[in-house]
C-alpha cells in the first residue's frame, strides 16, 4: 500500500481534558499496538466537543459533529473506547453512535455506504461490570452502520465487583488486557488492508 | 393520605421544546392515566436543560442538573420515557441515569437511601426496536439507585421493523398500548402508596 | 401475618447435581439472610430437571415444568440465581424465563395475573462480566410476568476482567457482596409482607 | 477458488421439526441468496439435537454437540438464526453459544483458533421486539469465539409491538428484509473469499 493505514480512537469518557482518563490509557495501548503495525494514529476525546443531539450528520448552528465527522471518514480503522457506567456505554458513546445513524442514509459517487470498507475496534472499561453487553452494543451499531468487525475485536478490563480500582490507576498492563490488545490490533490492521485493496460492493 | 401521590414524566426525547416529541405523547398518556388516580403530574423534558457530563449530583458551573434533582427528589413516582435510538435508550436517557448514579451514596438524616420509597415507570418508543431490551436497562439502573419496580410497569410501542411510523402520527392510542398504560399506572399507583404509608427501614 | 412468608430460589446453573455451583452458594446465601426475617426457604435447581422447550405452562410429555411451576405458584419471594456464559444469563435461565412467559396469559379467578403480589430478586454469578446486563433482563422479564422488583434488589458478583477465580472458591463473602445481599433481603421482605396484606387489584 | 464458500445456518427456534418455524424461513432466504453467490448451503435445527448443558466441546454421554461442531468446522459462512422470546435470544441459541465457547481454547496445529477466517451472519425474528439487542450479543459472542462480522451483517424482523403476526405467517418478504438480506449475503461472501484467500495470522 501506497499510504499507512490510519486509526482513529473515539474516546468516550465523560471527563473533559484535560482530566486523567482509563478510556484514554486503553485506547492509547491498542493505537500503540496499531502503530507497530504502520497504522498513524489519531485521537479525539469526544466530551470536549460540542456535539447536538439528533440523528442528523449536521444539527446546524453549534453542531461540531461535522469536524469530527470528517476524521472518521478518513480513518480505515475506528477504536471506540467507552467507559462503563451503570452498567451501559457512557451517554458520549451514546451520542457518537446516533450521530453515526446518519451514515445510514450516506453514500459515495457509486452508491456504496460512506462506512463500508472500513473497520471497527470496540474498548471498554470501568470499575464496575458491563464490557461484554456494552462491546455487543457497539459491535451491532458499529455494523449496522457498515463497518466490519475482526475476530475477537474487543479489548476490557473490569475490576472485581464493587470495588473502586480504575484502569489507569493500575501499575501494570494485565496479561489478558494485553493479549487481547495484540490480537485485536493485529486482526484489525490484516482485515482493514484487506478491504482496502478490495472492497465491498455497493449494495 | 393527606397530599396526593405526585408524579414526575422525565422525557428523554433528544428533540429541545417546542418539536413534537412521541416519548412526550406516550409520556403523556401515562401521567393521565396516573392522574385518573388521583396523583398530581409534572414534566421534564430533559434535553432543554444543561446536563453536565458526570456522576456526581453537582457536577458545578452551568450544571443544571440540581434543579432537576430537586424535582425527582419531590416524585412519589418517576416516569422515566426514552426513545429508541440504534436499539438504545437515547444520549439523553443515559445521562439522566448517570447523574441519578450519584444518588447511590446520598442518605437521608436516618441513613436511608434517597430514593427509597419511589416508584418507577418504564416507557419506550421507537420507530426501530429495543423497547424490552432499554425497559431492562431502566429497570436495573433504577432499582439500583433505589427505585422500586411495580408489576407490568413499562410501556412501549415500535413499530414493524425497519418503517418508519412514529408513535406521535398514528390516529389513536393502540388497544395494547392503552391496556398497559392503565395497568402500569393502577399498579404505580398501589405500590407508592403502600410505600409511602409503610416504607423500607435504612440498610 | 399467619403463615410465614416463603421463598424459592430458582438456581440456573449448567451444572447438574451433586457438582459444586457457585450460584447455588450465592443464592444460598441470599435465602439464609431472607430466613433471618423468618421467610421459609425452598429451592429448584433447574437443569436437574428436563424442561421442554416452548412458551406454555405444560409442552405435554416428558415435560418436568408443571411440577416446577406448582412451587413458583406458592412463593411469595423469588430468587432467580444466574451464572453468566459469555456475558449472557445460561441456557438453562432463559427456559425457565421462557416457561414462565406462559404465565401472561394466565389469572386467578379473580382476573388478577398469578404472579402479581410476587417479589422477585436477581442473582448473578460468574468469572467474567455481565451482571449489570442480566440483572436487567431479569427484571425486565420477571416484571413484565407479574412480579415486582425491590428497590437494591440484585445481588451479584464477578471477579476481574478475564481471570477465572469462581466465587465458591473465595474464602470469605465479600463485605459489599454481604452488604447487598442484606439489603436485598430485608427489601423484598418488606415489599412481600405489604403485597400479601394489601395486592394489587385485577387489570 | 477450487471449492465452493459453504454456509451453516443454525436454525435456535424452540419447535422441533416438523413444526412450521419463522426463523427457519427467514435463515431459509438468507441461504438462498447466499447460494446465488455460489455458496454451498446446510442447515442444522438445533432443538432436534440433544445438545448438553455445559461449555467443553464435548460434554460425554448422550451429547449431541460434538457432530454439530465438526458441520460449523466445516462451514466458511455461520448463519446463525434466533427467535426473540421475552425480548432475548432463545435458550436453544443461548445453548449453542455456551458450547462454542469452547472454542477459545481450540487451536489448529499451527496455533490458530479454530474459529478464525469464519464470517457469521446474525438473523433475528419474533413477534415481539428485541431484534437490535439480540444481534449485539450475537456478534459479541461470535467475535469473541473468532468469527468476522460484515457489514451490516444482520437480517431480522419483527411485527409492530404486542401483535401476534408471525414471520412466517406474511405473504409476502417484507421489501426492507429483502434488501437487508441481499446486502449481508453479498457482504458475507465478499469478506468469507478475502479471508479465505488470505486468512488471519495465529496469535
Amino acid at each position: 500500500m501506497d499510504t499507512p493505514l490510519t486509526a482513529l480512537m473515539i474516546n468516550c469518557t465523560l471527563k473533559p481534558s484535560p482530566q486523567d482518563s482509563s478510556s484514554d490509557v486503553l485506547g492509547g495501548q491498542i493505537l500503540t499496538a496499531l502503530a507497530s503495525h504502520g497504522v498513524s494514529p489519531a485521537t479525539i476525546r469526544a466530551v470536549d466537543h460540542s456535539i447536538s443531539p439528533g440523528v442528523q450528520k449536521d444539527m446546524g448552528a453549534g453542531d461540531e459533529w461535522p469536524a469530527l465527522r470528517e476524521q472518521v471518514l478518513k480513518a480505515d480503522i475506528i477504536v471506540f473506547v467507552t467507559p462503563t457506567w451503570l452498567g451501559q456505554h457512557s451517554s458520549v458513546a451514546q451520542r457518537v453512535l446516533e450521530r453515526l445513524d446518519a451514515e445510514l442514509s450516506e453514500t459515495d459517487a457509486d452508491g456504496k455506504p460512506t462506512l463500508f470498507d472500513k473497520v471497527a475496534v470496540a474498548a471498554v472499561v470501568g470499575n464496575e461490570d458491563g464490557a461484554h453487553h456494552i462491546t455487543g452494543i457497539l459491535f451491532q451499531a458499529l455494523s449496522d452502520v457498515g463497518f466490519t468487525v475482526p475476530a475477537q475485536a474487543s479489548v476490557y478490563w473490569n475490576g472485581e465487583a464493587m470495588h473502586g480500582t480504575d484502569y489507569k490507576d493500575l501499575h501494570e498492563v494485565p496479561e489478558k488486557v494485553a493479549q487481547s490488545t495484540t490480537t485485536a490490533a493485529a486482526n484489525a490492521v490484516h482485515l482493514a488492508a484487506l478491504l482496502r485493496e478490495s472492497g465491498y460492493t455497493a449494495p
